[in-house]
């Protein structure tokens, strides 16, 4: 029974990587870091500017590296999707057929508002955040002094121009580091293989293995001539940066460690057990039916033609990603009994301190504190879930409600405007109008909006959307369908919001501009303000006490897990360690670490999601790997599985061997490990790479990209 | 990569153990079973009085093995299953909780037609057989006189009481062996698990892997006090076997060497390139989408009521078994692009003798021959296909035409009759009537023979069948849709087919007595008879021509594969070699060999197919194993994989470790190796085989079946 043994051995001893560890922690972890074989000194990982931290960067969405001294950089396929998208016209389809410029010359802006992010430096705040707030603030005001110092340091911060800054909270809000980042603003697009490499096995394929994507693309930092961040322009010259990550030679194989450093987006590790519940009782599920019934109304539309299908293609897809995320996870939740977990850990908690009254009478009174906020979001949870999802159904209302609101927080200082309507976001909400474009098709908007409206219509009474109520009532109809009908019609027949320019001229209306133009989705928009103000600022206030309670109930939480804990993720760098490791899925069946590009062959049927170029297909079948090719496996490795602990944002993060060098680009999780953001299953959770041999061969082999090649100091060698 | 290489190396070694050899041939295998681990002696399988072969039994369809002194025979629980059907009653479901005789005088007669075949001898007959036969005998008269040989060879074996004997072809008509076999008439039902154990998984799993079926049972032969067959009686007592085979002491691990010795039923390993072609071309495709609308039409009927479901239930799960098993042919013979190894195969054959001009002469003369033949039967493919599907289609039109024929072939001589029809046989006919019975639902007969009477409707005009032409034509009706109704309801408002009383009065008839009931479904049959006949006899000629040309074709095929070759299956006695190993069914997954307990944890769902006993979940979930747990494992093994050599005929079959001893039953094929019966495929052929040591597990924890084990040399040891 050796290969069962192996694994189980192997199991027992990754736990030790779980966490999204901020670099600042990985000092702590040298013992077991050395033992499993890093060759880099852990210090390292604490010095955001030197190696090989310095060369990890973001793309706002994605994470990226550096990996040549001219600012080219590496990421995930489906993290340039929307450059290629953006750059493609009917002629010239980018997304089919991949991008290579011949040489830098030929590389192509990615979109006006890409950015790379390059974080300088990593801060502790928590007191000039936290600190010295006087008891006699409600949360309501605790909440906006807290929001008035972040925004007073990030403004303090951006000063010095190309500058781009953010605080956040860490363990739930125990602790806050201020970040400061580089932002580049002109990135090219250098290179992406064609849908057939880097999209193989489409949805299909998502969240699963065996997987044989390659999910890769290059793109290139600009700087202006004095090297600092400057706006597109021909007289930019390519990013020089201190450090860059040099591709793996040499092999990749089981039980190997490995690095991810990159940018994981949310996690929900430390949620309390009435949270879980209202997530697997109400939330997810209601999520689920609500999605699916969204995505039957859009495919029904998009029989309407071939235009209208294309505009809705991407919602679709959007939305069925998140469907089967949710539904994993829910499936993750069930079976991993996770809110009898986290009850279980809160009666431990309890426990902990129930033989000192005064701090068992301090937990009570935490506890029930968060006990009565969960309880009023209870009371109109129905009410608000079909609010939001008003928004959801009809990208048009969305951008009425963004024209409107715009024009309100125009009229505010910036510093007292919310976060995101601050003029150093206006750039990019400016993008914002033209890429939600792509996705309006006024037929299919009405159509969704209708399917939600009917939810509010037969809300119960104590949960009424009250200006739903009204405008309904307007109409003069009797019968609620003739209601939203007849709504409906005034409304998409009037509105001049699928106008794209139109909506840009709004930009810089102020409220009463806007207001006389009558235009009546705006006015739809306009009316439904107050109840979201309203649950904006119960948010808010729930926001205070939750800056008091949630580092109390973190406190308890830590007792009770011991250990150094990771905090969860919240869009800042972070390092997480692991090991190249198959899965058991279930009894009998083992996925191999590797998959290999005979795999390919397996999978392709020519058409659709399994369309390999034909060339990639040729070679394959007469096993011209060169170089590339593992030894182990004895064919050229395209993806592979690790424990590293990741998440959504951390597509694209470069993947070290224990040397440091570029041994893959994550770009997924398994479907087994769908609850990962929420616990972290050691024996599931999987991250898949696709393996830079892969990359190098496909860029030597298949697509020619031999400029690339050398930059990164590798010779081509397949003619 | 070690658990890569470990395959590789498996996978290669594992080509000795291709073939299902004659025991005689086993010898000639010495030196690879010795160095693989055998540590009997091989010429003993040579024996088939001693052991281990004297302990190997068929039941006529499946295999089956003695494993105690007093007759005790374990076999798969589907081999039981028609046997638990048979003596079920709406108070006692012995398929749903299975059955376990408190002690011997418990034990109950498993149907009056079921048998136990011990093989005691096999004799080369082939001269007697097919020596002297006079080059003026055309092909019929040839098939004649080698069908009159077999006869009487079989007629004066038979000659002692108590003896089954029966003349085989080897090789194509090469060989001809007789093989003498004690036909032991009282066959009792010992225990069998409920179908939670038992058919674990049921359709959803069959043919799968991973796989956690309980697919035993076991019987017990009863003879005459003075130890010879009899039929059953009180008085009868346990068969004393010579030989038994003792339960696997120890723990079976992946590469240790396991022997299968069983019966197979039929393999067409040497079929010509032609052959392959027919059908890849029409033969399957015509089977499956007739299967398919055959079962689309019963389950249709069946939503008329429960009563009409159960009777249709059984031939629904046996063409829906066979449906996937040609499916799965077919799939492979496409991935194996057999018909190409075929054709190649031929061509290689040519080229062996291309150098001398006699040779390739005579080699053309017969490839010409077999060509024509084919070409013969293309001609009328289509109409036959048809037909035998109004007896497919048509339980009760089958015993119609049973009852017709049966008064015709009881006017000749016993000699003369059709094998099937002699008196040697009317015992296991008789029990067919009261066995279709079950499966007889007018309604449903009616609208499955409607079916394939609109195809016959539409049948090329050189391909017309008269006699339905005639009948339709007969019902004075214009439009056949019209035709098709009147026909069938005078039919089946007439016909008293559907009484079982009544048709076993039948089989006594004459052919005027039966003629002159005037049963209009006997009258159908009657009709259709000529063309039955008719195809009869043309068969008979083309098995004429092929016993001059088969040998032939085969010799030359022996020399372009070379070494031992091992025959086609033909239900006799054979004995195959392999090893417990898994299988990768794609790139990055693979199988592993051995299923444990906790799997059925995670497939339980409580009902349907998935329904585990409550004390086995709970005994899983505790972990109590006992001693029959792995030590490598950890667990309970539940079902196992190796690279034995089986098909249809060896469910049930002994599987002996290395020393001898019963490790375990085969009872499946994997679906990646439903091409198995044309063509081993040595990387992805696995044989699935249920454990001793559940089966014990079983016996002693959850159904309590101590005495049986205490019989075996097992002291339960679970509480």
């Amino acid at each position: 029974m050796k290969m069962i043994s192996i694994l189980t051995v192997t199991f027992a001893s990754v736990a030790f990587g779980q966490g999204m560890w901020m670099p600042q922690q990985v000092p702590q972890l040298a013992e077991p870091l050395k033992e499993r074989g890093l060759e880099l000194d852990p210090q390292q990982f604490a010095d955001l500017t030197g190696f090989p931290m310095g060369a990890v960067v973001s793309t706002g969405g994605c994470s990226a590296a550096l990996v040549s001294p001219l600012g080219l950089i590496a990421t995930n396929h489906h993290c340039v999707y929307g450059y290629l998208q953006f750059n493609s016209t009917p002629e010239r389809d980018l997304i089919r057929n991949g991008f290579l410029a011949a040489d830098r010359t030929g590389e192509i802006q990615a979109s006006p508002d890409s950015r790379i992010y390059v974080t300088t430096g990593i801060e502790e705040v928590t007191d000039r955040i936290t600190g010295r707030i006087g008891p006699r603030l409600n949360d309501l005001e605790r909440a906006k002094l807290i929001e008035k110092r972040r925004k007073e340091m990030i403004a303090q911060c951006e000063k010095p121009r190309g500058l781009r800054c953010r605080v956040d909270s860490f363990f739930a809000g125990t602790q806050y580091l201020k970040t400061t980042q580089m932002e580049i603003r002109d990135v090219r697009l250098a290179y992406a293989p064609g849908a057939g490499i880097g999209n193989y096995g489409g949805e299909t394929d998502n969240w699963m293995w065996p997987r044989h994507t390659g999910d890769f693309g290059f793109l290139r930092a600009y700087v202006g001539p004095d090297g600092q961040p400057a706006d597109h322009s021909p007289d930019n010259v390519p990013y020089q940066p201190k450090h860059w990550l040099r591709i793996a030679t040499g092999d990749l194989d089981p039980g190997d460690l490995v690095i991810v450093a990159g940018y994981p987006g949310v996690t929900f590790r430390y949620e309390t057990a009435e949270e879980t519940r209202m997530k697997i009782g109400y939330l997810f599920p209601t999520s689920i039916a609500y999605r699916k019934e969204l995505i039957g109304i859009l495919e029904s539309e998009s029989a309407r033609g071939r235009e209208v299908a294309i505009r809705n293609a991407s919602r679709i897809r959007s939305l069925a990603n998140y469907l089967k995320k949710y539904q994993g996870t829910l499936d993750a939740f069930e079976k991993g009994r996770l809110a009898d977990v986290r009850a279980d850990e809160e009666r431990r908690m309890r426990s902990l301190v129930s033989n000192d009254g005064e701090l068992l009478l301090k937990h009570e009174a935490v506890m029930n504190e968060l006990q009565a906020i969960f309880d009023a979001e209870k009371e109109t949870l129905q009410r608000d879930t079909a609010f939001s999802w008003l928004y959801t159904a009809s990208p048009m209302l969305s951008q009425a409600d963004f024209a409107y609101e715009m024009s309100r927080q125009r009229a505010k200082r910036d510093a007292d405007r919310d976060e995101r309507y601050q003029e150093r976001n206006w750039p990019r909400l400016r993008g914002l109008i033209a890429r939600t474009q792509r996705q309006i098709e006024p037929g299919t908007d009405r159509a969704g909006l209708a399917h939600f409206l009917r939810k509010a219509a037969v809300l119960p009474p104590d949960q009424r959307i009250e200006a739903v109520d009204a405008a309904l009532a307007a109409t003069g109809e009797s019968e609620v369908e003739a209601q939203i009908d007849s709504l409906l019609e005034r409304i998409y027949s009037g509105t001049r919001i699928a106008d794209q320019a139109w909506r840009e001229d709004r930009f810089d209306d102020s409220t009463r501009e806007i207001t006389a133009l009558g235009d009546p989705l705006i006015e739809l928009a306009a009316a439904l303000r107050p109840l979201k103000d309203a649950n904006e600022r119960r948010e808010k206030e729930w926001k205070g006490a939750f800056s008091r309670l949630r580092p109390e109930y973190m406190n308890a939480l830590r007792a009770v897990r011991g250990g150094l804990l990771a905090p969860d993720a919240n869009g800042t760098l972070r390092v997480t360690f692991g090991e190249v490791v198959g899965y058991a899925p279930r009894d009998g069946v083992m996925y191999t670490p590797f998959t290999t590009a005979g795999g390919i062959l397996e999978k392709n049927t020519g058409e659709g999601e399994f369309d390999a170029p034909a060339r990639a297909l040729e070679l394959v079948r007469d096993r011209r790997f060169g170089p590339y090719q593992d030894p182990d496996l004895g064919g050229l490795p395209v993806n592979f599985l690790t424990t590293v602990d990741i998440t959504n944002g951390n597509s694209g993060s470069a993947t070290l061997n224990g040397r440091g060098e570029l041994a893959g680009l994550a770009f997924d999780g398994n479907y087994e490990a769908m609850g990962s953001d929420y616990v972290f299953d050691e024996k599931l959770q999987r991250a898949i790479h696709v393996d830079s041999r892969y990359m190098l061969w496909v860029m030597d082999a298949v697509d020619g990209a031999d400029h690339l090649l050398r930059e990164m100091g590798i010779e081509p060698q397949i003619p």
